[in-house]
């Protein structure tokens, strides 16, 4: 082993850890995609390392003998296949092969362990804009969604894992020494302490933001030294199978099995996705996705698992100081990435007697008229609509959005074909605002994936926290959005959605929005309702990983 | 509120903190029941205020009406029923108060919260001897375990998880001002943070350890903002009751609603255990118990449970400085409290080549007299064998000991009618060993509750290890004690029972025992087999049993 990466890396991770206990604002990796930061031809290289893997087999994974080469990618802006084709490995040659290097990687130090891991993101580092290529071209995210999503952002999520595992298993000591007075003398014992990893862990991805979602549980997995296979979405593959193969190589590198790392596609004519998850060598299982599936993985006997599910979320608008700016930032929110992100907001609770803003009142429908004139401007803005929008990943979300006139609900602003100015074929669409009545929950009780917003009229605030609170304790939710200027309605939406498990951005406008969350300050999904069981990164996420084990003996003498 | 308690008792609660992290020895409960400790006549005044509970109402809860007054107790001494009499309510008037009183509770800060239940502890600390007494005669344990275990023991855990609940709680900032770095200016956020306590808590007490069991979960629940229902075994209601009443009384001196923490009694003809730990308002739950209904608990949906169920504990012998201090340890372990303790060793795997004393080997048989012959006088020493065996809390533990007969295996020590000499009525028996082929693994992988000894006579210690490895992770241990002179074998028993989340005691002779386990230092049951998915007192004991949701809003400038 390499010992010199601890002394190379244990002050990031220290300062890691303070971060996360801080919250303040921290970033190791910068966001910014700028050749001041990143070198002058890093965006260049980067694409042309990504045309490079287009049509080839991906060959710098470190696993042996693969079984068959697949891939089935294919670019939401380009609507042609990828052509990358990856090793496959049946499900029990990947498990047997984890359980083989667990016992490896389980009796490496844990500070050691992170220090490989820093590592690797650091090598990453100089790949974010290949893994922003590799992105855009399976996720349909715009260019710098695509950069800083996968990744800095993602980066800094996963050193927010190894710093949170790192921490957890050196809280209590190694050893100690027992003295307890007997009265005529002192019993002594020596204890030591171990923190064993719980076995094979199982990472599965999703489609729309394969490295972001997938490295926390990779990467708090590994810091607690549990061996992992990331199975990926079958159409979003590359950039995480590039997060892999760097890791495998700085194991490699410091004398460790490259399989304490792998990747474990699905097969093109079948999906490996149960029989990994159901495998009762399979202890940990992470899970970005739909909700039946997630509901699924919960319900597995005998599994630690980690889930992100969907969630309705809500917007509440009580009062505010400028409605054309909360119309402007909502607009940005419902646009972005084309409402394909899990904390997109859907849901908005605007009251039959309007939004009080300043010393005035803006009637109901000129709130609603408000935000679809905000999305239509924004949309129509050849400098940001397409750098907003970006692609549609999956063809269902297009077609939803379609479908989202079946609803019962009035039509407040149609989607329109929007040609991409550089992607000719891009599979595109535009946010539609529908009006719900509020006793239609069936309209809204659940996730419309896609830029798919419904207003829903209610007789006042009190009745939109009620059933936003509603909807976040019975459907889940990631993110909710408010509008008040008055104190005690803040302490009520707060109170109210505190008891639902749902964080609250209020007043947001500007350069901020509800959809954005920092690495190191906010917390990620918090577990609290039907969204997901997990939080990046709570010591929840890390310490269900492994387990504390003691061991005494008489001390001599 | 008296805020006055934060003054009281911080530094105690500190004190606790940094205990848990040093993990050497510390006690805030005197356990010896010394009349220097705890006063000249607190030993008589406890028996006469046990005996003033005798056939009368217990009237000292504050909870209101009553729905029926009901008992079932009788003394394993006195084989008679105790008479007591506790208030009945229905599940769902427990709940509905339940819910009703978490909206105070969820409000009180969590110094205070912590305070408050530490008041509580210090209440209970003068009737130590009162509920020393109610637990002998409902459990059947002799007097110096009930006053430790249900005493001083049981109030250390207690503090222990409001130590560990405090800390937790208070691991992250309640606000932080988040300032970006944008380039031409700065983003500013103000954010806050919640710990939001899930909901109405049940704890499902044992007979045999009514209040070491309960109060960790209760007070586990309590200071994490969450409303508690004690539902006590049918059998052992009294000593908790007091507890519950305690903390009630300290609720309402602090202007509190009592109903934050309910005794919920079963009725006497039918147990309400179901209904309550079903009930969509039931978010926490507490078991101590037998494994099936342990399972049922584990396995209702949206809950989040803490169980300890059972497990096969075993003994590896492979080699030993002194094998009659080793047979006299054992034999002690296996008599207190005639096996009644889910530390209790079941399972003893003795290499066929017999094990090594110093220079030589004591042959296999010897080794299996020995032990027995150490059961059979310290059974028979009039001075100890009483107060170390107790009495049988339950018909069916005494029935199991007279079935061990039925065992695919060969008697090597019968068990034998006891004469208690201070309770002529008292229900006893004396512990059984018997030798059983390793092959016939169905006779030894379950726990035999009670005074049952099993000896497996193994090819090696490599198999004596292999096999209580796969008991542990089959079927569940809460202790292991090994006994080997040998660093390898050693380091080999720590990886593979760690392997099976089981804490290993060495080599213990004198007076230390596999039972026992100190609060502050070792954790009870690991959760990392199925003996239990939750250990005393581990982050995730505190952590699971709240929130953390996060608020953000532009900060003003």
């Amino acid at each position: 082993m390499n010992l010199n990466l601890v002394d190379k890396h244990q002050s990031t991770i220290d300062t890691a850890v303070r971060a996360l206990h801080e919250r303040t604002f921290f970033a190791h990796y910068p966001e910014n995609p700028s050749p001041d930061v990143y070198g002058e031809h890093a965006d260049k290289e980067g694409r042309e390392k990504y045309k490079a893997h287009l049509n080839q087999k991906f060959e710098e994974l470190l696993q042996q003998d693969p079984e068959a080469w697949v891939g089935q990618e294919e670019s939401p802006y380009e609507q042609q296949p990828l052509g990358v084709k990856y090793p496959f490995f049946s499900p029990e040659t990947l498990v047997s092969r984890a359980e083989e290097a667990y016992h490896q990687w389980r009796k490496v130090k844990p500070a050691d362990r992170a220090a490989i891991l820093v590592e690797s993101l650091e090598r990453l580092r100089t790949r974010f804009f290949e893994i922003a290529y590799a992105t855009m071209h399976t996720t349909g995210q715009a260019y710098m969604m695509s950069f800083q999503a996968s990744g800095p952002h993602a980066a800094d999520r996963a050193l927010e894992a190894v710093a949170a595992g790192f921490e957890e298993q050196t809280r209590f000591p190694e050893a100690a020494a027992w003295e307890k007075p007997m009265g005529k003398y002192n019993l002594k014992l020596n204890k030591t302490w171990r923190a064993v990893p719980k076995g094979v862990s199982l990472v599965i991805g999703c489609a729309t933001f394969p490295t972001w979602n997938t490295v926390p549980g990779m990467y708090a997995s590994l810091v607690t030294g549990n061996p992992v296979i990331i199975k990926p979405h079958p159409k979003a593959v590359l950039p995480i199978a590039i997060v892999v193969a760097a890791v495998q190589k700085v194991l490699q590198e410091n004398g460790l099995n490259p399989d304490i790392c792998q990747l474990g596609v699905d097969a093109d004519d079948h999906l490996i996705t149960k029989d990994l998850a159901e495998h009762p060598k399979v202890k940990l299982i992470d899970y970005t996705g739909g909700t039946e599936f997630g509901n699924y993985i919960e319900s597995l006997p005998g599994k630690t698992t980690f889930t992100e599910k969907t969630g309705v979320n809500s917007i509440i608008l009580d009062s505010v100081d400028d409605i054309d700016k909360v119309a402007q930032n909502l607009a940005f929110s419902v646009t972005l990435y084309s409402g394909q992100m899990c904390t997109a907001p859907q849901n908005f609770f605007v009251p039959a007697g309007g939004v009080k803003a300043g010393g005035e009142t803006v009637p109901y429908a000129q709130v609603v008229q408000k935000i679809a004139d905000a999305v239509t401007a924004l949309v129509n803005n050849p400098k940001a609509g397409p750098h907003i929008l970006g692609a549609i990943q999956n063809p269902a979300t297009a077609a939803r959005v379609k479908d989202a006139a079946s609803l019962k609900g009035k039509e407040v602003l149609s989607t329109c074909e929007f040609q991409h100015p550089m992607f000719a074929n891009a599979r595109t669409c535009t946010p539609v605002i529908y009006e719900v009545d509020a006793t239609e929950k069936e309209s809204y009780s659940r996730e419309l994936f896609g830029p798919i917003v419904l207003v829903i009229k209610t007789r006042d605030t009190a009745q939109s926290i009620q059933i936003a609170k509603e909807m976040a304790q019975n459907y889940g939710a990631i993110s909710c959005g408010a509008y008040t200027t008055d104190p005690d309605v803040k302490e009520q939406i707060m109170d109210e959605m505190g008891l639902a498990g749902t964080p609250v951005s209020f007043n947001l406008t500007g350069g901020i929005y509800v959809n954005q969350n920092a690495s190191f300050s906010d917390f990620h999904v918090t577990g609290g309702n039907p969204a997901g069981n997990a939080s990046f990164t709570n010591p929840e996420f890390v310490i269900k990983r492994f387990t504390w084990v003691g061991f005494r003996e008489p001390a001599a003498g």
